[in-house]
């Protein structure tokens, strides 16, 4: 039973104009933060504080993390220092850097007052690492225990120290801060003897990543491990923090959007689309179109190097059309898959040849099966439905036989830039659709051409 | 510390050969499942049961269910019955559902006379649902609490019954099977009084899904509450499986995967690339490409149509593809924007103003950069640098306002189009550029025509 918000903001509403503060509490309490702060979204400047106030201090601070940058700071400005002094320390701390990340300088400044010590140096530590790293997606709270309690003490542990743990459900055995091994909650409780030694049930064949692995290695970890965190070591081998799943599931989801904006020609961009402007949109779409645009001039040189030719053809004209777009489509089909199986893993650039072969065989198929089809459609539709005595059967077969050639073209470039993109240390999701139509359009016209050119004008 | 597989598997062969059992169980026992799986795949037929029969049970089945379909037929194929039956116990119930869906007719038959009674039940009760559903990927294998347990006797339940359950660490709380509340371990162990009674813990605002919600929902509410699990109640209200975070990540990641096909105007699959032939690419490539071509006849119907104007000023035929390509360029961006913030949940129907209004700024903005870009790179390099004496200031002038044109109506489309289709109950993802460019092209010639003739044949 998930939740609608539009009647939800109706109710609250109510209740805050007519002061019915309990009820209010009440009802906010037994919400989740993400739709808590949903609705607080839609509530207007004057509304978030007075209801972010009716909040108990734990769900306050899960609600805040939820909330857009604009919301937070709004929410900041208004907080008196004690106030925020409770927040930032509620906050987990891979929270709170995300935070200190967004805001303004003179709001960091009051955060980083208000935190106390440990949580400032944590938050520091957290803010060392490049972005997009595990370093900077991890938090720094989590259970370690020590390799020579029993199962009983590391539970006592977990009991005093755990909750203001991300997760207490996978804990780390460290000595002088390496990393030993990984023990599970699950694997503590159904241990049959408690006095039983945590090195003796602990599992030492450890997945890590280091501090400098990249966002979206880390999710991918995640995900084919089925692990709950994974934990992250300095260059030295120390732990220094862990990287939950439901951080690595955002990673994924934004790292997702981002490969879909490369490959429909923007340049990727954070911001939600209704949070975004019209200039906002513009800046991140203008680079691709003007470069694509004059990228078309070869096109465009090639068709004026052939214009007498054309002006005594000029029926060849309206097949331009279908065997660019058909071009594009087969290309971009290529492309898009060898893309997304780049960045699912299922494929690297020694697999080339392999695909290469796959992709042949396909274009030919496709292209023997779109020639056929197209010759009977200009046979019988463009020259006998609609009249078009200017197409002959030559005419018919130069452009089919120009389809089947562009198709292979355009499959062929399609799979090989993506991989090569991928080698070279490029962003494979750039050689998607846009720029892969530019190349195909040019190469087809030139097919086209010449083919016209020793078939028809001899 | 990530694992490589190809000098794994050459150690592995060698001690294979050398007949070196006991190292080998030694070195298979310190790898993942999702590891020892990658590695047997790439083992050959004759060797994957023999490293499979080296693992403890567990990991067996853990590995097993990370097989792919191929290798599970060929593995089960060489079980003995007893192995086979210690196999399909092991598994978790969602696994074995998973493998009977996957597996030819006569392989199920000695798959479920194999499984026990309770297995069996389970195993049918999920296949009883549609595909796709939360109800088809659910597990039956959940921890039960009654509310007037105490909390030393739910940890005694946990204990008895967890070690088959897929997480211990949210328990529900039911009565007469109706779905109560749910209670973490982390609050079990973290609460004061182990006499607390469940009941006074339990978190009694749960979010839980219907058997038949689509598994895209459930993944995406498992992703914005950051659970671990969620409940799927039957429509009695009856509690009958969990969705777990981990089978979420692998739908997220399939539907994004299948999103990205169809914009590509792919027809989806759920085969990874390297494990399609040729004949399947083609029969998922063509029904697409065909149906675009074949749209393509308006296209050159209009450019037919204005063949003797054409061929008194070829010169605007070289324009043709870069004002089809723009055009496709500008309403793919839109599109796929749009696509992806519906498919994330940002979007919906009820915005299409706001959209619209966002949208033709951006394109107004856009479209003037463009044309005034274009402007000047005709005039300098195709009429200058090129020497194209048929070029005048008013041939330049119709293309580029040709141009602005042509990208305002191709973000009008590709925005609207996509939200339409949501309204109408199609995928939008289908409306994505190859689709839009078909119409965005037709549009585009006829408004480079018109205001040609209406401009230079007068």
């Amino acid at each position: 039973m998930t939740m609608h918000s539009a009647p939800m903001e109706k109710t609250i509403r109510a209740l805050l104009d007519a002061k019915k503060y309990q009820t209010l509490k009440d009802v906010l309490v037994t919400w989740e933060p993400a739709d808590l702060a949903a609705v607080f979204e839609e509530m207007g400047e004057e509304r978030t504080p007075l209801l972010f106030r009716l909040l108990p201090k734990e769900t306050a601070a899960e609600t805040f993390a939820e909330l857009q940058p604009e919301s937070q700071e709004l929410l900041i400005r208004g907080f008196s220092d004690r106030e925020l002094h409770e927040l930032v320390n509620e906050l987990y701390v891979d929270d709170a850097a995300d935070l200190v990340e967004e805001m303004p300088a003179n709001v960091v400044k009051r955060i980083l007052a208000q935190a106390d010590p440990q949580m400032r140096k944590e938050i520091n530590e957290i803010l060392r690492y490049p972005e997009n790293s595990a370093g900077s997606i991890m938090t720094t709270e989590y259970v370690s225990l020590r390799p020579e309690m029993t199962i009983a003490e590391a539970i006592q542990r977990i009991r005093r120290t755990g909750v203001d743990k991300e997760t207490i459900y996978t804990c780390y055995v460290t000595k002088e801060r390496k990393l030993l091994g990984t023990v599970s909650v699950k694997d503590m409780l159904l241990a049959a003897d408690e006095n039983t030694r945590v090195s003796e049930i602990m599992d030492e064949n450890v997945i890590s990543v280091s501090t400098l692995t990249d966002q979206e290695e880390v999710a991918k970890m995640l995900s084919k491990y089925n692990f709950l965190a994974l934990p992250v070591v300095d260059a030295d081998g120390r732990m220094v923090g862990i990287v939950t799943f439901d951080d690595a599931m955002d990673v994924m989801v934004e790292e997702t959007t981002e490969d879909i904006e490369k490959m429909a020609a923007i340049v990727p961009t954070e911001k939600p689309y209704l949070r975004s402007n019209a200039w906002d949109l513009f800046k991140h779409r203008i680079p691709w179109l003007m470069l694509l645009m004059v990228s078309a001039t070869f096109t465009g040189m090639i068709i004026t190097g052939f214009e007498s030719a054309l002006a005594s053809q000029v029926v060849l004209t309206a097949f331009i059309p279908m065997l660019m777009d058909t071009g594009g489509n087969s290309g971009s089909q290529s492309s898009v898959t060898v893309i997304r199986a780049l960045s699912l893993g299922e494929l690297d650039f020694a697999d080339l040849p392999r695909v290469v072969w796959k992709e042949s065989q396909t274009a030919l198929l496709c292209g023997l099966a779109l020639a056929m089809i197209c010759f009977g459609k200009i046979m019988l539709v463009d020259r006998l439905l609609l009249g078009n005595d200017g197409i002959t059967v030559l005419t018919a077969f130069v452009v089919c036989f120009t389809m089947a050639v562009t198709v292979l073209i355009a499959k062929l470039i399609g799979c090989t830039l993506p991989m090569c993109a991928r080698k070279l240390g490029f962003d494979p999701a750039v050689m998607a659709s846009p720029f892969i139509t530019t190349i195909v359009d040019a190469l087809s016209l030139l097919v086209y051409f010449s083919i016209a050119r020793s078939l028809l004008f001899t």
